[in-house]
């Protein structure tokens, strides 16, 4: 193990964090906020230790896989630790796993709060602005974001790539990585100030009111600075979102496509899929609240609300214009079932993703058709390629550990949840990244009725859903840390 | 596809299943019950259909894979049309399709019920043995009981074995399959009978409460002939009771290397596991039910009902001594997990198995190992066995199937369930072969609200669970029935 390349590499995190929090000292002055001190405070806080460990250059700089994960789990860590201090030192929230658990809910873009309405309406604006940032920040992944400023370790860092980045493989775009994460962040930024742009249109938003919300959606987070989310706003606000929440749960690397124009590419297996899934739930849910006479909504109301709903649940963003929780289990049921899939690879959203929905459907399929003609053996293909094994391999061993973590998790906050559904959702709600979950947790709910003890379960399941498991698994894996 | 040889074999399936009905055509005449001519009339009818299956040879008797799977998958599905004609005709069960929800439950040792207890306690004694009956011909598998009795197509019955019997891979103990069949159902006839002689020791049971509790139990099924299950029983019958659901949850292999003298060979790696799940949830759920005081347990009867509810639910038997619906959220937790995770292959008892969870958890376990070391690739072992590509394949393509089939049952019957807990529990009870889910259809509910819609959704999953999977769907999949 590198521990050296190690240090460096959360010290380069840690000076990188000291500039993001240079965005809510801006708000802070401009706002007249006494919150300025706080960050200036952990600005120079960040500074000094990162100075500190990036001093010193290490003997080797290669990264092996191992150390990969290693770099990108403690990153997480760190960055969340560090995060979570304004929000602690200002006393806007006096816990520190409180202040931890919503920090960690913000980078990993799941948007799960501890937060009543009115402690969020409550807050100082820089606070809030660093909140919705933090989903911005996560969304793409900050080592990654590091990786296309700094001439990080050479050739090797597409390990940090791999383990940082959502999803069951990673393509370059480019042959270099740097200048893969540079397309991407270019990618991520522009979309970013095309939804912002859109969202100051309608007149109804001022431009702080937008700044969060575009960092929100970009992230695929679900935080924002109203206690009721979005179902105050006005309809074309709620339509803004629900299209943009769909722009961002597909792959990056399309939009990179259609910029050069490969049109066609941007309907892969993948997106298809995603497609249908979107169209399937909204006209099934869509049916079922009209059939059902829920809440009384006309036509237009239930299409609006339901197409809302199901962008920001398979996103995995989590913002809310209706409260599903009020909806019948038929919609219910399909919603939670939209967390788990989750948004596309290499998408800011989280979930299990789609591609990996696919290529497991296939594997069964195949089994299927292997029984009826045993000697026809072909090999599951995406796109006309070929799948690799490791691949099939490594997306059954996710699903298995995501299944493990899934089940022990629910045990762990089982003693505090009011109802099965409860411990059920919130668990999905945390792993998926997705924010809301059912019943005491809903649209309506939140977080922080749960004891430190299960909330550090949900930071876990944040941490481990964004990160896609493994990462945080090796982490805590006793041979990570043995020597040879 | 071999036509005639599917027609063959489920015309013997009639014959068998004529002989079958001669258990509660005599039951019928010591109790001088009416419903003697209803058996009668079954038993002619089955007889007149089998021969007209069975009279005229197949020119070809080889049974490949497919025609393997549909073999079983027809020869269960008619089956249980023909045995739930007793109760249908007989007027116990008016609706056909609640008759025959009745009966697929009962050959798929579910134990699910339509039948409320007042109905059970005033249905006919005959019609009582023969809805126990059902689970035990179940159990092991009826074709594996023709396969003891009949030259069945030569050296190419083995499909047929490895499509009815429960687990990832199936071991002939003897070189014959036809001998490892009589082996398996000798060994399943013995622990019956000392079963049945162990519940008329207590002298709290008549022979015929006895003789419907052994079948019961034996074949993991769960129906019993009172309306409260077993929560009025004595104390010796529930522990008696408990330590045979558990001894009908391990492979039965074990048994016969016992047998053979080989006793160690019984702890392997899935009945150390098995043993470990077991001992653990009991003593979770006791610390649980005694810390919150729930419903006033003694610790004696804490740990009773514990390991009864704990051995009932993960030898998905389903009996009841204790309403386990009103335990703590961490218990019932518990509980479900066990549902799914089921008993050992090679059992009577359903759900997922523990050996294919174990391959599974150790192929979650290989991959964190080879994101630290990349190149000391070992393959999966289980006993210092290396468990095939081929078989690992299968267990993934299963567990997504599995899950697959899970969330379209819940979304199918969703409509009718009052909660979420009731849509998840319910079709847990019935794909796993439980019986028994929470809420409307806990250990004091039933499954007759649901709509005959809702409960063709649970006969396919109770069959797609007992059959585990394939050979239900390889029957709806279009590529079977295609020549060539």
């Amino acid at each position: 193990m590198n521990f050296q390349i190690i240090r460096r590499t959360v010290g380069w995190l840690l000076l990188f964090e000291a500039i993001f929090f240079v965005i809510p000292l801006i708000t802070a002055v401009v706002y007249w906020e006494k919150e300025f001190f706080v960050f200036l405070t952990c600005i120079a806080l960040c500074a000094v230790l990162g100075l500190l460990c990036v001093w010193k250059k290490p003997k080797k700089d290669t990264i092996y896989a191992k150390e990969g994960f290693v770099i990108v789990a403690l990153s997480w860590i760190v960055m969340s630790i560090f995060g979570c201090l304004p929000f602690f030192i200002s006393g806007a929230i006096p816990s520190f796993i409180d202040a931890l658990f919503e920090t960690v809910s913000g980078f990993t873009t799941t948007g799960s709060t501890v937060l009543y309405g009115d402690q969020i309406e409550g807050m100082a604006k820089c606070l809030l602005l660093w909140r919705s940032f933090t989903h911005w920040i996560g969304g793409m992944g900050v080592l990654v974001f590091i990786m296309a400023f700094l001439p990080l370790s050479g050739a090797r860092n597409m390990y940090l790539m791999k383990a940082e980045s959502p999803g069951p493989t990673v393509g370059k775009l480019v042959p270099k990585v740097k200048n893969t994460a540079k397309i991407l962040y270019s990618i991520y930024l522009i979309i970013t100030v095309t939804l912002f742009v859109f969202l100051l249109l309608d007149g109804s938003m001022g431009v702080f009111e937008a700044l969060n919300l575009s960092f929100s959606i970009a992230g695929t987070g679900g935080f924002y600075i109203k206690g009721d989310s979005l179902a105050s706003n006005t309809p074309y606000v709620q339509i803004i979102a629900t299209v943009f929440m769909l722009v961002f749960s597909i792959n990056f690397n399309s939009y990179y496509l259609i910029g050069r124009g490969k049109l066609r590419e941007i309907f892969n297996a993948e997106v298809r899929l995603f497609i249908y899934i979107v169209t399937g739930a909204i006209v099934l849910i869509v049916l079922n609240l009209l059939a059902t006479g829920t809440q009384g909504y006309t036509l237009g109301e239930g299409i609006r609300y339901t197409a809302f709903s199901v962008a920001s649940v398979i996103s995995t963003t989590g913002l809310v214009a209706a409260d599903f929780d009020l909806w019948p289990i038929f919609s219910k049921c399909i919603l939670v079932g939209m967390m788990l899939v989750g948004a596309c690879a290499g998408s800011t959203g989280g979930g299990i993703k789609v591609s990996r929905v696919l290529v497991l459907s296939k594997g069964a399929g195949h089994e299927v058709k292997r029984m009826i003609h045993p000697h026809q053996v072909k090999k599951i293909s995406l796109d006309k390629r070929i799948v690799e094994e490791d691949t099939v391999r490594s997306i059954n061993a996710f699903i298995m550990a995501y299944i493990i973590i899934y089940i022990v998790s629910m045990l762990l906050v089982s003693f505090e949840c009011p109802s099965f559904e409860v411990a059920f959702t919130s668990v999905a709600a945390t792993i998926n990244n997705v924010g809301p979950g059912l019943g005491a947790v809903g649209p309506t709910g939140n977080f922080a009725f749960f004891s430190s003890w299960a909330k550090l379960v949900y930071i876990f399941d944040m941490l481990a859903g964004r990160l896609e498991i493994f990462p945080m698994l090796v982490l805590f894996f006793p041979g990570t840390w043995r020597k040879k």
